[in-house]
C-alpha cells in the first residue's frame, strides 16, 4: 500500500535529538545531551502522600473525565502564583492547563497560524517549538542570537520581510538552548515591534522559577497591555516532567479557543497530577523546593562553567547562566560545529549541535547546547575533559 | 486588539454537549447525557496500590521524561491485549500509546489528511472525532445509518462523490452515539470498498471490551492484510477516563509519523499512569474486573430498556445494545428532535440531540442519545418518566 502523508507533516522527521539519544543506550556514554530536570528534584515523598490523598479522598473525581480548561482550583493557583512572581495575568487573562508546556506553544500556534504563516523565532531556538509550528505547516524564521538576546533591528528587518509574520516566539529568561536572558529594553522593543506589525508574542518561561544568580528581569507579559502575549510555562521543571502538566495563560478569547481545541486534541490533562499539583500549591512549600533546586542547579553549572574555564586559550566560548539547564558553547575557531559534535560523540560525549536549533538546517547555528542538571557531578568532570581532549586534538 | 484565528480554527465553537452541560450544574438536573464510565468501575483500591508501588519503587523514572512512543511494557501488553482478543495487531503494526483514545484520532487525522480533505463517516457518530477532523480544516461526510449499521452502497456513493476523501471514520461496535453493532459483511465491505478507493480506516473501538449480550464480531483490522487500518482504543471505559491513557495500533510507518506528531504534541503521556496501566495488565485479573463492568451495564441498560418499553404505542423507537454505554432513541412523530430535547432539559432531564453527532448540522441526525452507565438506577428510572410524560404531552 502506498501511504500518502499530510502535506504539513509529509517532511516531518524524528528529531535530531532522538538520533542522539540513541547512543545513550551505551551505558559509557556521558551525556550533557538532555534537557531533563535533575531527578534530585523530584519530591518523591511528597507525590507519594498526594497522590495517595487524592486516590483515598477523591477518586471518583480524580479516576472521572474532567473539565477541559482544568481542574478550577489549579487554575485559579497557576493565575495567583504567576501574577505574584510574574506579574504575568491580566484582568483580561485566564489559565488553561496543558498536557506539559508544550501543548501551549502546540495549541497556540493552531488557534492562531494558518499553513503558509511565518512564526519569527530566536535562532537557534527550541527544536520542540520549531517542530511543532512545521507541523501545521507554518515557515520559520530566525533572527540570530547576538550577545545576550536578539537585536530588536534584525527582529523588525526579519518581521518585514515576512509579510504573513503571525507570531512572535520567544523565550527570554535562560532561553533554550544558549541559557541567555533577554535584557529588559530588548523585551521592550520586541513587544512595541509586535504591537507596531500586529504579532502575538508567545512568551515560554518554562525556566524562569529556575533563577539562581542576578535580578529577576520583568516578563513581556508584565508588560502585556491588550492581550497581545500567551504566556506558557509548566511544572516540568519544578515538580516532575513526566507527569505532564503544564498551562496557558493568556487572553480570554484566545484561551476558548485554545480550550476548544485542546477538546479535541485530549479532553483534558489527567486529573489525579492537576489535583496532586494543586496540593503541591497549596499544601507544601514549593518555594522552598524551588529554593533547593536552585542552589543545585547553581552547584552544577558553577563545576561545568569552572572546568571550562580550564580549557582557556580561547578556544572556546560559552555563556554564563543566571538560571535553568543550559550552557551555550562555540569554538571560534570552528567551522562546522555539528561535525565537531559528531567527534564527541564518538569519543562518548554527547552535546546536542546548534543544528537541531535553528529554523534553517542550511545555515546552522555554530556551537552546542551543553546540559549541567542532569548528569552527575563526575561525569560533568569527565565530560568537561572529553571537550578538551576532543578540542586539543582537532586544533 | 483585533484577534484573527487560524482559518482551521476560526469557525470551531465549543461543542453542544458543553452547553447541556451547563444545565448540569443545575443538581436537580437528571443527566442522560454523559459519556463516563460509571464511577462503580473504577477500581480505586488496585489504583492507590498500584500508584504506591510505581512511586516508592521507580519514581525517579516515573515523574521524569519518558519516551514519545510509550512505556515499552506497555506498548508490548496493549499488542499482546489486542490480538488475542480482537485479533488487531499484525505483523506490520506497533502501538503508540496516546493520551487518551482522542489524541488517537486527532494525530491519526493530522498526519493522514491535508486541508480540504473528507474524512467519511457514520452519520450521527462522536463529535469529538467531529471536532478534531474540523480543527485540521477537513470536510465530514455523513453516511446516514440505518437498521444496524450504514448500507455499504451508501458509503460507495458517498465516497465516489467526495473526490478528495482520505479516511473512513468508523466505530463498529456499540457505536457513539447509537449503541449499534456492525455486521460482518458490512465490515468487509467497508474494507472493500476502503481499498478500492484508497482510503485508510480509523476503526475506533474505546466501548468493543464492554460486550454484555451476544456474539463478538471481527473488527475491521482483525481483516486487514496491507496496513489500511489504523485502530484506535484506550483504557477510558475499563479502568479510568481521568488519567487519559489511550493507544492506537498502526503500521509502522504511520505510527512513526504519529510519534513524530506526538512529541510536538505533548512530548508524551503521563508515565506514572502508564507504569499503572502496565501493572492492571499484568498484576491484576483484567478480565475479571471488565465482567464486572459488563454485569453492571448489562442491568444498567436493562433497566432503562425495560423502562423505555413501558413507553409503549409506538411513540419512541430506539436501539437496544449488545454493549457499551448508549441507547439512541427518536420520536416517529417528532420532526425537530432538537426541539424536543430542548423541551426534556426544561423538565429537567438533559439527553444529547441528534445534531451534535451530525456531519451537516442544517440536517441534523434526528433522534437523541440516552446513557445507561452513568446514573443511578433511581435516576433512571426518573428520567424515563419524565421522557414519557414529556412524549405524552407532545403527542
Amino acid at each position: 500500500m502506498d501511504l500518502v502523508f499530510s502535506e504539513n507533516t509529509k517532511d516531518l522527521k524524528p528529531s535530531a535529538i532522538r538520533e542522539i539519544f540513541k547512543s545513550l543506550t551505551d551505558p559509557s556514554v556521558i551525556s550533557f545531551a538532555a534537557g531533563n530536570p535533575s531527578p534530585q528534584s523530584f519530591p518523591v515523598s511528597d507525590f507519594r502522600r498526594f497522590t495517595d490523598e487524592v486516590l483515598k479522598n477523591s477518586a471518583d473525581a480524580a479516576l472521572q473525565y474532567g473539565i477541559t480548561e482544568g481542574f478550577t482550583p489549579l487554575r485559579a493557583d497557576v493565575l495567583e502564583r504567576n501574577k505574584r512572581i510574574f506579574n504575568a495575568g491580566k484582568e483580561f487573562d485566564c489559565a488553561i492547563i496543558t498536557s506539559g508546556g508544550q501543548q501551549g506553544i502546540d495549541l497556540t500556534a493552531k488557534v492562531l497560524c494558518s499553513r503558509g504563516d511565518t512564526v519569527i523565532c530566536e535562532e537557534p531556538t527550541f527544536i520542540g517549538a520549531l517542530n511543532a509550528f512545521r507541523a501545521h505547516g507554518l515557515n520559520t524564521a530566525g533572527v540570530p542570537m547576538c550577545g545576550d538576546s536578539i537585536d530588536p533591528d534584525e527582529l523588525e528587518i526579519t518581521v518585514k520581510a515576512n509579510k504573513n509574520a503571525k507570531l512572535l516566539y520567544l523565550i527570554p529568561t535562560f532561553q533554550n538552548p544558549t541559557g541567555r536572558t533577554m535584557p529588559l529594553d530588548v523585551r521592550k522593543r520586541c513587544l512595541q515591534i509586535a504591537e507596531k506589525y500586529g504579532l502575538i508574542i508567545l512568551e515560554d518561561n518554562p525556566y524562569g522559577e529556575l533563577r539562581f544568580e542576578g535580578e529577576e528581569v520583568p516578563t513581556i507579559k508584565s508588560m502585556d497591555e491588550d492581550g497581545r502575549v500567551v504566556y506558557c510555562s509548566s511544572f516540568s521543571k519544578i515538580l516532575s516532567s513526566g507527569m505532564r502538566v503544564g498551562y496557558v495563560i493568556a487572553h480570554n478569547e484566545i484561551a476558548t479557543k485554545i480550550a476548544v481545541c485542546k477538546q479535541v486534541n485530549d479532553v483534558h490533562t489527567n486529573l489525579l497530577f492537576q489535583m496532586v499539583c494543586h496540593k503541591f500549591m497549596t499544601e507544601f512549600d514549593l518555594d522552598a523546593h524551588i529554593n533547593k533546586i536552585r542552589k543545585l542547579y547553581r552547584e552544577k553549572s558553577a563545576l561545568m562553567l569552572s572546568r571550562l574555564d580550564e580549557i582557556g586559550g580561547g578556544r572556546i566560548e560559552y555563556t554564563r547562566p543566571n538560571g535553568g539547564l543550559f550552557i551555550w558553547a562555540s569554538l571560534p575557531g570552528c567551522g562546522d560545529h555539528d561535525a565537531f559534535v559528531k567527534k564527541l560523540v564518538s569519543k562518548k560525549l554527547a552535546v546536542v549541535p546548534g543544528s537541531t536549533f535553528s529554523c534553517d538546517v542550511r545555515s546552522p547555528a555554530q556551537g552546542f547546547r551543553l546540559n549541567y542538571s542532569t548528569p552527575p557531578d563526575e561525569q560533568i568532570i569527565k565530560g568537561v575533559n572529553i571537550l578538551k581532549e576532543t578540542i586539543n586534538e582537532s586544533y
